[in-house]
């Protein structure tokens, strides 16, 4: 029995549509946030419609349009509180109450410093009546990276790594080439293809010599970030042109050589860890939304020992390659007590091609 | 189409259900072999047995018991060649025959020195029809301890190890306690309650002090095997009344002194390899049929080099505890080329108490 009276299923069940519109914009919208949009008339629904690309119009708008007159009188069901400003489009609220909606229900207050309740206040005055919380939570993991670049100022941090079945993210001799099947491969490219940058340490960029680039193409390209220096012939160096590459030096880095094409990016800090941080403030000033660590076990123990990792996508392959110097995905100083160990939470597992894909996020109060 | 004739998709199904009925065995009935069996009168079941435990009546026995008269004229299928000898009950074939089988259908033949084709002989000497290799595929999958010991005399060789996402057996501290969750660890106990030996290295006896027994109890008790010294103080010496605890030395090891009720088994070797090969002889020799090596890195690192893993059940948990001098599961000299990475097949997974219990058998050819 809901004690809130106008919460019902009904709401619940709206508002998880709506959240299911909005994931539809991911990768396409950032920095904005992913929204999705329900009108309902009499309890069936007369419009849908999510925020589908970064600049374009916003979910509300997109629902209204789909509802045309049948909005008049109805409910508007919203992942994120309507915005009050004028941004790259008209204020949300306005056409909400142009087109005549009674009542709004919206999952999470949006902390953005020019809306932050100012919206759901603007439907107050009008005689609009809303609800704040319903699918809360569920709205609140979907936006995390849009919630943690806004409160934090940093993006969300996703490390991804492929990994033998005993543990090791390469050889003893630094062969890694590959460990995942082809089908876990393209998972990692589509990730790719959604973040604002994908970050890797300088071993990695001189073992691998990586692209780093979605292939295919995702909505968005990401800029390739080495956390150190880059190797002038690299294949980084070579597609410079193609996507934006960044070798991070310490600060001051006057003597610091890059190659042609790419930036460099110098920071302050004593340690992997500090300097890391410093990138994430730098990206975050930047407003990239979610970065990939992609390894190598240094780069990762650093992210690892700051508290720096939000979500973790791991790719286990069940094979074996044995070694007490190969090195295991998360280097850096670690934990000493077991018991300490970082949960994962909202784990999801799937086996593309025979591997173990799981994925999930860091328990809270500790990134 | 069956090229065979009298092979048909019914002689597939009764194989596939003895087969079902010999699996029914383990850990109780080795080192026998599990064996299961189906008698069928015009493709009707009248009887099913199958070997249940070491010393007891053998499948086909208990399968004809069943049936009773409706043997007469019927068919048998057998998982295993029927034996033609008197061990601890007398011989299958002469059962069969009294019982007036008309026709024996074999999924493989019996390498055991003492049949070895001496029992489909006998089949056919009496006039009996007989086929083998209905289903051999998978009775050769489930009898592999059997079978190995037979053909190379050493026992079947299970690796097992809990880790963490990021590849850690144990922190770099060397705290492991606990890893996975309680329903993985309950699937460890069951797994110990039907091998013939838990083998651990000298690290683990000494940071864990394990007990290494089944609990609860399982159809079989297993010996404990420590590679190297066990503390005396260790629950290991304590509990030594309770099931063997047999400490392994280099030989000569006359100046190795082992605690009260603890075994010292002296074994020839250069390294922790050849001596852990000593060890499976000596096993194979005490007719072990499966031994379980429950780590840590070093020991499991000397079975992996030598190629002695045969099937891997690994338990991966959803936390995360860095650290570049944390161990992971599989340590000694390793693989250096990753295109090399032993694979495995047959490949289960489940997800005891929110892990990954990933099991598999590493493809043939290697160990
Ligand atoms: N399986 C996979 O998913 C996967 C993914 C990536 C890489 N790999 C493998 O991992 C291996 C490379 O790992 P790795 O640990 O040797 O190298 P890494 O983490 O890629 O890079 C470490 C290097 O980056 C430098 N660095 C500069 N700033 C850093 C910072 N803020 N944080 C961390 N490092 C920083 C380090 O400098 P210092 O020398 O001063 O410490 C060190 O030289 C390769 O064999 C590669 O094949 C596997
Ligand atoms: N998570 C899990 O499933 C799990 C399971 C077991 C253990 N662990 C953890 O693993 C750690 C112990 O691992 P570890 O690698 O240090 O120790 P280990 O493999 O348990 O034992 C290695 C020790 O055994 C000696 N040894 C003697 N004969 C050997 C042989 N034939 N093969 C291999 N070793 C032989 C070694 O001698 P030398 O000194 O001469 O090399 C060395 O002292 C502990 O922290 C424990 O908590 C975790």
């Amino acid at each position: 029995m809901p004690t809130n009276p106008p919460t019902t299923d009904l709401d619940a069940a709206m508002m998880a549509r709506a959240l299911e519109l909005a994931a539809r914009g991911e990768g396409r919208v950032e920095p904005n946030p992913m929204v999705g949009c329900v009108i309902t008339q009499q309890g069936e629904v007369v419009g849908e419609g999510w925020h589908q690309q970064h600049g374009g119009p916003h979910a509300e708008v997109n629902a209204l349009a789909a509802a045309g007159d049948r909005a008049a009188g109805g409910t508007a069901y919203v992942t994120l509180e309507p915005c009050c400003h004028t941004g790259k489009t008209p204020p949300c609220t306005g056409a909400l109450l142009t087109a005549g909606v009674a009542r709004v229900v919206v999952a999470v207050r949006d902390p953005f410093p020019q809306v932050n309740g100012g919206g759901l206040q603007q439907l107050t005055d009008a005689g609009v009546v809303y609800e704040v919380g319903v699918g809360e939570a569920d709205a609140r993991a979907l936006l995390a990276p849009y919630l943690k670049l806004i409160e934090r100022g940093r993006p969300w941090v996703i490390a991804k790594w492929a990994m033998t079945l005993d543990g090791k993210l390469a050889t003893s001799s630094g062969s890694s080439q590959w460990i995942s099947s082809p089908e876990s491969r393209e998972l990692v490219h589509r990730l790719r293809g959604r973040v604002d940058a994908v970050i890797v340490g300088a071993g990695t960029a001189r073992d691998d010599d990586p692209l780093l680039t979605a292939r295919p193409a995702g909505p968005r390209t990401a800029a390739r970030i080495v956390l150190g220096e880059i190797p002038p012939a690299s294949q980084l160096v070579k597609t410079a042109d193609q996507a934006p590459v960044i070798s991070v030096v310490p600060a001051p880095g006057a003597h610091h050589k890059v190659p042609p094409g790419v930036e460099s990016l110098a920071v302050k800090g004593r340690t992997h860890t500090e300097r890391l941080a410093a990138v994430l403030d730098e990206l975050g000033a930047r407003r990239m939304t979610n970065v990939l660590i992609e390894g190598g076990a240094r780069g990762l123990g650093a992210a690892f020992d700051g508290g720096l990792i939000d979500e973790v996508h791991a790719f286990i392959a069940p094979k074996l390659c044995g070694g007490a110097d190969a090195p295991s995905p998360i280097g850096g100083h670690g934990l000493a007590d077991m018991t300490k160990a970082l949960r994962l939470t909202g784990v999801r597992i799937e086996t593309p091609g025979g591997d173990v894909y799981l994925r999930g996020r860091v328990e809270q109060g500790v990134s």
